[in-house]
């Protein structure tokens, strides 16, 4: 008998009658012979909604208080799984994060966890029932309750998985898994049967919403094969996994985008040791999310910095460094929203020769003008204009020959 | 400088505006020099929503999820009193049943607090912030999250209270108090500025809805100050505790009635030791709350044995005994509905002769038609028909002289 940890979403959970059809179905699975531990989000928009309340009440409500109210969500839909399990004949518990043994860090609205204690899960599943556990909850050695962040509940999913030492983890979607490229930019995406715990972060990372790329980290640093799969069908999804075949397998494996960032650029900054981090700590401190970073080579002792942000935080950022240039050195700080990430990922195309310039040259061939370029072990990313992006994407699929099965 | 514990109903803390206004109620009363912890019940109609929500995924939602799913009822409402007050400029902390202490022991739904350990209430207190509770809940030893079932957030507050030694505790309500006799029924009804834990409970069973009687016993028990007031003025209202000033005054000390009780009568029943609890034990089995109970003596070895239910509890009742006539050797049973019970309460009116015979004689004077008779040391009280409690009960007032101030 496997053990399996299977997690639900908040799409997948948002009424009575979707909370009884992921019972019906986790049911089956347990007729199958498995052992399963249901990790469930919020009912559809639940969390946005508290978070409106709270702002009824406080401008800026407090993270500790806000961090309680929104385990809330969680627990509402646990409890109603479990139930949905009572009514159809089968055992149940629901479980908090704290009864289900998630002790996290006391970093409230993005907790991270720092141990698994599931001895209350195995205690029940010993006595034969189906055990709930509200995701994107914890609980501190101090007894507050923490929320996960974003990808909160897959990372419940895939710790408790490995606290479990369950078999695999599964995560119910509303698509049927990891795709080539975005379906709804290139209608020939094809859903990857595997893939591997590096090429899912880099597309995770890189927009690809299937899965949250904490989760995905989690699941490589426990060797747990991670499923992701939709939760409306019985499709078998794509196995996240790593393993030897790898190596061995056709190197670019699929075309993420990411539609709306914005560029800035220090220009003109004077290059000595600890600028970087002069602008990169304050940013952080507020909260700003950079991504791709360039900076040029200086020449004659002087360099330009260009980096991305998600728009909504161009403003803020901005802002903020106007503020720093005088400290910093620099000239002045330019703008640019409305552009676009499109990347290739897959494994060992670094150490590939072909594969960059190959995409350059298709981008080219399509006259789309590339703003910056970074790459990883296993990722070209190239910033472009955001009107370019579904012409970028579907070039590249095809010069990559993504849209036939891997032979 | 003195600690008190203020509890606000879900009425007080309906929306984002009440929660508000408690708030700044609570910031003046800190102001004066109190120390305030406080006790909230879930918003408004919040706990009927989610049992309703609960039934649409169960017709009978177990008792352990249902206790989760509602105990989210009030971790909301304490969660946003707390941003109210960090809004305002103090500081403030929600803490969850479990979280403050309360120990209950495992009887969900209707759990009872075992035990109270406020350590993490006082350290906040120290800390110089207001302290925001979630009522009605608590937690097992085995860490599973509990209800108190009726008058749960009264309970929480008076026994926090209990635990932290507080000076007094105070149920914030929308009544200005306790009243001589329902003010609804009889418009001369006067606010009664004390009463004594044992009237306060007479009071409380017997229909006064201000205050549920579990939480008086508890205040009783532990000699605790308590005030029920109106959240919505400044008035003082009514001060429960006990003391050697109750011999002293005027005996009849309120007026109770309820409106909607329903009397059964078991018939020809052989009089032989064991058949009271051959009845009241599978009543008490199927959740039937047994009031009122007369029985005649018996003529011949054969009595009558009658007890009210509440009007909802009738028909489950009537059928029950009707499966236990040949059992018990009754010839049938009989019921009617429509009934309401009326009670005079005050300290020693029982080793007081007259008051009895009092009441008996202004219900005849009306023509009122007595079907039954119960007392306790301190109540006196009388079935009547349903249609007849208005005129009863200011009937009383007056010939009490009720509607004057105590001298």
């Amino acid at each position: 008998m496997s053990l399996l940890v299977q997690k639900f979403g908040g799409t997948s959970v948002a009424n009575p009658d979707r909370i009884r059809a992921v019972a019906a179905r986790v049911l089956r699975t347990q007729q199958e012979g498995h052992e399963v531990v249901v990790v469930v989000s919020a009912m559809g928009d639940t969390t946005d909604d508290l978070i409106a309340l709270a702002r009824q009440v406080a401008e800026q409500p407090s993270d500790r208080e806000l961090d309680l109210l929104l385990s809330t969500g969680e627990t509402v839909s646990c409890t109603l799984m479990a139930m949905a399990f009572r009514a159809m004949g089968q055992e149940a518990v629901a479980l908090t994060g704290a009864q289900a043994g998630i002790i996290t860090d006391n970093s409230h609205r993005r907790a991270r966890i720092v141990a698994v204690d599931p001895q209350r899960v195995t205690q029940e599943l010993e006595k034969g029932r189906t055990v709930i556990v509200a995701g994107f909850q914890g609980i501190t050695d101090g007894s507050d309750i923490t929320t996960l962040g974003r990808g909160g509940s897959d990372t419940t999913a895939v710790a408790l998985a490995a606290g479990l030492h369950a078999d695999r983890c599964e995560i119910y979607t509303d698509v049927d898994g990891v795709f080539t490229a975005d379906p709804r930019v290139e209608p020939r995406a094809r859903k990857l049967d595997e893939i591997s715990y590096e090429e899912m972060l880099e597309l995770a990372k890189l927009g690809a919403r299937v899965m949250h790329p904490r989760a995905v980290e989690l699941g490589e640093a426990y060797h747990l094969p991670i499923v992701v799969r939709s939760s409306f069908n019985d499709n078998l999804g794509t196995l996240i996994t790593g393993g030897k075949q790898m190596e061995y397998r056709r190197k670019v494996r699929g075309i993420a985008h990411d539609p709306d960032v914005a560029k800035i650029t220090v220009v003109g900054i004077k290059d000595r040791p600890g600028v970087a981090s002069k602008i990169f700590v304050p940013l952080a401190d507020a909260g700003v999310n950079v991504d791709v970073i360039v900076q040029g080579t200086a020449v004659d002792g002087v360099a330009h910095l260009s980096f991305t942000v998600s728009k909504d935080d161009l403003g803020k950022a901005v802002s903020l460094i106007k503020n720093l240039l005088g400290e910093i050195g620099a000239q002045t700080v330019l703008s640019s929203p409305g552009l676009a990430k499109v990347s290739i990922v897959g494994t060992g195309i670094q150490y590939t020769p072909g594969y960059a310039a190959r995409m350059f040259q298709v981008l080219g061939d399509h006259n789309i003008n590339i703003e910056g370029i970074t790459t990883s072990d296993i990722r070209i990313t190239c910033l472009i204009d955001q009107s370019r992006v579904q012409e970028a994407v579907q070039a590249l699929h095809e010069a990559f020959i993504l849209d036939q099965p891997v032979t």
